[in-house]
């Protein structure tokens, strides 16, 4: 095989947990900064299904403390959105001036933090188009899909090149994306109205959502909004790309409608209680919506009620991003 | 004292028992259709509790069969607006030619409703602003203000001075409006941002809705829609007059930040798992919006919220009511 790289998992939810049991399991040498599956992974090994094939890490090298882990080739963090203020300071220890930092989150305007705080050409960004849950401690649940979309925070292609081989021996799909801001938004245009309606309706997985006339026409209003935003922030950063809006439309509803009950994660958090990534998926977009003067009236009411839901029945407030 | 009038209370819930009461205290000759309550009223009487004085109605005329009180001069319709299509028959056996039907229920486009029932110049319509909860059976508190506007359904003016003579000795403050579409859409402008972010941001007060900035400046501008959606609909109806879209803005924050931690009725419907009137309130005035070309794209957001909440929450369809 090639190389192998030292590797920082920052925050081993499920997504951490997946992704990075794929790369160990193709060889790479893997640190999982853990919190709450520590003791049972130490025990019990790190324990994934997925139809892409199950696999079991016996003895996975597991931190509760990233100066444990010192620097390594490539950090992934993937800590929730809410976490992004935690985020510096749990990843400096692994980083070096020739360490790479892939952002596995979702949200936008998460790479710009990390470009602050390191250097931006050190920064990647990652989208996970999967379905992954936790199960009881030490146990990931991989349901469906898995690729990774990949983009470097400066485009920089021969960068983007060192990405997409990282994971060349691993189980996971990877493709490289030129605009990392327009897969950034792309993602958007499936999370806001999806996630935030199945949050806004009471907590119901998307299949509801499709399957009514009403809630999916208001999905679709909903995904114009934020395409209309997502190409006047791409005009806006002289970016020669756009999203198209025809085909966007179309694949977001085809591949939801061949999801079935699907439970977004922020819908997963509503019900459980937890804190919801408001102010990366909703507040963010929002606030560049406005910022270039586009009007996105329904993505506004959506993330007041979000932030009104996460605010009143949790007590939580999320921290708001910079503006884009 | 005037003339004793024959009326009949349609639907006892808390609006039906108290204004009834007050007529019966005035001396009218009231009887309640009543359903929860019947029995504890039978034994107890109905007791209010009210700012303007408590009183009790120790052996007042209940029924549950409407056909047992037969024609009177006036029907006062306090229904559910979810109850719509029940109201005709529950009605119909206390109409006679010189009956006048008073519609004291929340939403728009009702008295068009029962002017295909009965004669258009029998309906008239009236606004509670009011704050009035059930209590236990056989109580009813009436918690603040408390004035009914009343209109006519053709805009008569000598009808409308009959309405205001039946309230002439009690204890109800009225006012005639000469537009009852436009004191509609006014009332609209209130119900439909403040029970609608209610419900919405997941059962909270009008406080909070008034005291956080952000849930706020939403009221306002989904009360911006209602008023431009309000004023296309008395163009269309040829009507000579306007919502005062800056005054009526003002007038409805300082009625609200003076109101405490209010629960407006759709919001207790909500958190007590009833069926929330959607239909009358918002998915009404949202038909009229569109077959009138005018944007309410937060208008149709919260429909879509709410009716999914009402449908998917409790089970519960709301019947549509035909459009404006």
């Amino acid at each position: 095989m090639n190389k192998v790289h030292t590797i920082a998992i920052i925050g081993s939810g499920a997504v951490g947990c997946y992704y990075g049991g794929r790369l160990a399991e193709a060889g790479h040498d893997v640190n999982f900064l853990m919190r709450r599956d520590y003791n049972a992974v130490r025990t019990g090994g790190l324990n994934v299904t997925s139809p892409d094939g199950d696999f079991t890490l016996t003895n996975p090298k597991v931190y509760q403390n990233s100066e444990e882990i010192g620097p390594v080739d490539w950090v992934i963090c993937a800590l929730k959105a809410t976490s992004i203020e935690d985020a510096r300071e749990l990843i400096r220890p692994c980083v070096s001036v020739n360490t790479r930092i892939l952002v596995l989150m979702n949200g936008l305007g998460l790479e710009g933090r990390f470009a602050e705080w390191f250097s931006p050409r050190q920064i990647f960004g990652g989208l996970a188009f999967t379905c992954i849950n936790r199960g009881e401690p030490g146990y990931v649940h991989h349901l469906a899909n898995g690729p990774i979309v990949l983009g470097h925070f400066q485009n920089e292609l021969d960068e983007l090149e060192s990405a997409v081989a990282l994971w060349a021996q691993s189980n996971v799909k990877v493709s490289a994306s030129p605009s990392l801001l327009r897969v950034r938004w792309e993602k958007l245009c499936w999370n806001i109205p999806f996630n935030g309606l199945a949050v806004a309706a009471g907590g119901i997985t998307t299949d509801l959502i499709v399957g009514d006339p009403n809630l999916r026409n208001t999905a679709r209003t909903v995904m114009e909004e934020v395409i209309e935003a997502g190409n006047a922030d791409l005009v806006a950063h002289s970016e020669n790309t756009r999203i198209d809006r025809v085909a966007i439309i179309k694949r977001m509803f085809e591949s939801t409608d061949a999801m079935g009950a699907y439970r977004p994660s922020t819908m997963i958090d509503f019900v459980e209680g937890k804190a919801m990534e408001i102010e990366a998926i909703f507040g963010e977009p929002l606030r560049c919506a406005q910022s270039l003067g586009v009007a996105t009236p329904q993505l506004a009411l959506l993330t007041a009620l979000l932030r009104a839901l996460n605010a009143q029945r949790f007590g939580i407030k999320d921290l708001p991003c910079p503006g884009c």
